[in-house]
């Protein structure tokens, strides 16, 4: 196996170029999907997948594909590699652009090389991953692993009341092609890992075997809106007292369990949100992950038992209404291995492990053989401005991209 | 003592008609402080009181005042009657207006049967008593009394980002007046009790000897936003969950003591406000009240303690900002008395209570002798369109404050 590598000083003066983009009146990093600022950065990456002389295509829901068809290879399935570039609000600038322009990267860096792939090799940009603007996250991929149908994820309304078809046709991202239009081979993601555990254990590349269940639920609570000065204690139906007691049941749950079970309440709101009137209304998402569908489950039951004991002792009235649901995801073990022997040959450090977070690829793996390399990211901070990975652990990585791709897009069978 | 009585369909009719202002689409009764509804409010108000031929006088704060200066009582400061048509969010059609449109019918009457008063009589529309868009609450007759300065007033920021100087010149009540131009010889305040308790008991008539102190401040817990997914309940500063615990907390404590003291948590928000991403920044207010100052002060004290606690376990940062402090106040003697004779002449059962509601009859108190009088409010719902109080209780309540005023303004000393 060639010895060549990633071109370092492009691929990391592109992640800070790309994280200069969307930034507020405070410098907070804000690309939400399909927003004004995501646009510019969309921008931006289809400037460079025009510069790297790439085929591009946009499918329905927003998806940006740039594709290498060397001769010869048209009749095979493409490898993908990928990730978003959308952002949370106040995000860091690793969080899904560092796989993406480490995909593009590796295909320019085969491409100078004159490397013969026996199949088309393509990098993937998917729309709304972080799931902030709308719901559910992972929506550009669902829909092009055929989880979703187009249609109904275009006319998502979002958390500031517009439908996500209207932006993207107002961005210009609206694209002609049918989702999963480009059936691929296999799919790798390189991403930062978001949580701790590769930098506390000193390990330098995670071989990413599965990924965790998600369940995203909202909780709303009625009581009565009341005066608070003159309502007794024993008289109220406080729909935020009501609310706050599953915040804190969650909470002391999962982190009285031995279990990697993760409950978090991320979202709330009072109404009518008055200093001196007891909250008539109380509404809050809920967020629960495990790699164990059956204690998801568990968790799951657990939590609509208690709303049930707390209609009931409260006085209140209780609805919950399920966001997203996806079931834990195991990997392709070929994949998986061909990770750890490419992390090996480099003498980097590597661990089999779990992904906590969800990404793109847990969807691409509905219809394709997948699998993602993780790197340490400091203090396991993501979804943050302090979100950081050093720039030997971002190029080790894409180094490993590049020889996983490598040895995929050899073969044929 | 005469046996006239207030003119019935007049003022039921203006409470309903004034109650049709500020509806919005969903029917909901808006009318913010200085807001475009308000102002609509404001301006029928002012039409009666031309109607009534009254003198008519706003001041610097938006107060509106209704004189009735008969010949020979210039020399003598004017009996005041009054409250506030301001409203929360959502609101019911009596809270203030009720108050406030009885004091015009009083005079009215008093006016239409030749009365000889020994003094003017006044009605006032006291500005902001709700506190919903600025803080504090009873802001207009707090700078009528003089307890805070009228500049500091006008630039107080509403939660709308809205400057309340600036919204008073839009609507056009920002009044030469200075605060206090007109110094009361006494005021009567009449109002729904906002309570359960004249309802609970069958009894027509509360003459309010005392009031609650009020405690409003907001905290803010800071932690660290973080990706919900990947990070071990055990490695997480999670600003919502420990916002949840102070409002267990306050909630708990209230309702397990045998003590008056009430305790809401009525606004909160959490940033990023986020499914996925951990609450970074908790923000929320606090209302605390109790009759007795000594109670208020040692629960204030506690909640510092627990915020102290908090701050150490969950390893997040809290700050307190006070928005309003207010003691108990006690009435005067000698009106209540009145109130309960009136009362009593009329064959209305009546009770001494004190007020749970902060109301601007305790600001006004600081600066000359004041009292209330409360009818019953079915099921004590108020800040609530459920708000109700019997045409027959709002029929009795003016005519015991017909009967009061009669009394007080006949009187020099």
């Amino acid at each position: 196996m060639s010895n060549q590598s990633i071109n370092a000083h492009r691929l990391l003066s592109r992640i800070r170029e790309l994280g200069t983009i969307g930034r507020d009146e405070e410098a907070r990093l804000i690309r939400l999907a399909a927003s004004d600022t995501e646009k510019l950065g969309r921008d931006l990456f289809k400037s460079w997948l025009e510069d790297a002389g790439l085929e591009i295509a946009v499918d329905q829901i927003g998806n940006i594909f740039g594709i290498w068809r060397p001769e010869g290879t048209d009749d095979q399935p493409p490898l993908l590699l990928g990730s978003h570039i959308d952002t949370v609000i106040n995000a860091g600038m690793y969080d899904g652009c560092y796989g993406v322009l480490s995909g593009l990267e590796v295909i320019e860096i085969l491409k100078a090389e004159d490397f013969v792939p026996k199949r088309p090799i393509a990098v993937a940009a998917f729309t709304n991953e972080e799931g902030v603007r709308y719901a559910p996250d992972m929506m550009g991929s669902l829909v092009y692993a055929g989880g979703l149908g187009v249609e109904e994820a275009l006319g998502t309304i979002g958390t500031d009341g517009t439908v996500l078809g209207e932006e993207l046709e107002r961005i210009g991202y609206a694209g002609n092609e049918a989702p999963g239009f480009l059936k691929p081979h296999a799919y790798v993601e390189l991403h930062i890992e978001q949580g701790p555990v590769l930098e506390r254990e000193g390990v330098s590349i995670g071989a990413v075997e599965n990924l965790q269940g998600i369940s995203w639920q909202k909780v709303t609570i009625d009581g009565d809106a009341n005066h608070a000065g003159t309502t007794p204690m024993s008289m109220r139906r406080d729909a935020g007292h009501a609310a706050a007691r599953v915040i804190t049941f969650l909470r002391e749950r999962a982190k009285a369990s031995n279990t990697p079970t993760v409950a978090t309440v991320g979202c709330v709101s009072f109404e009518p949100n008055a200093i001196n009137v007891i909250p008539s209304r109380a509404t809050f998402t809920v967020d629960l992950r495990d790699p164990d569908e059956g204690r998801l489950k568990a968790e799951e039951a657990e939590l609509a038992t208690f709303l049930n004991r707390l209609a009931e002792e409260e006085h209140v009235d209780v609805s919950v209404e399920r966001l997203a649901r996806f079931e834990p995801v195991t990997f392709d073990r070929s994949i998986v291995a061909i990770i750890e022997k490419a992390a090996g040959d480099r003498n980097l450090s590597c661990r089999r492990m779990t992904s906590g977070a969800g990404h793109d690829a847990q969807m691409v793996a509905r219809i394709a053989p997948s699998a993602m390399i993780f790197v340490p990211s400091v203090g396991g901070i993501s979804h943050n401005p302090k979100e950081f990975t050093a720039d030997s652990d971002l190029i080790a990585g894409a180094n490993v991209l590049l020889d996983v791709v490598r040895k995929i897009a050899a073969n044929v069978e």
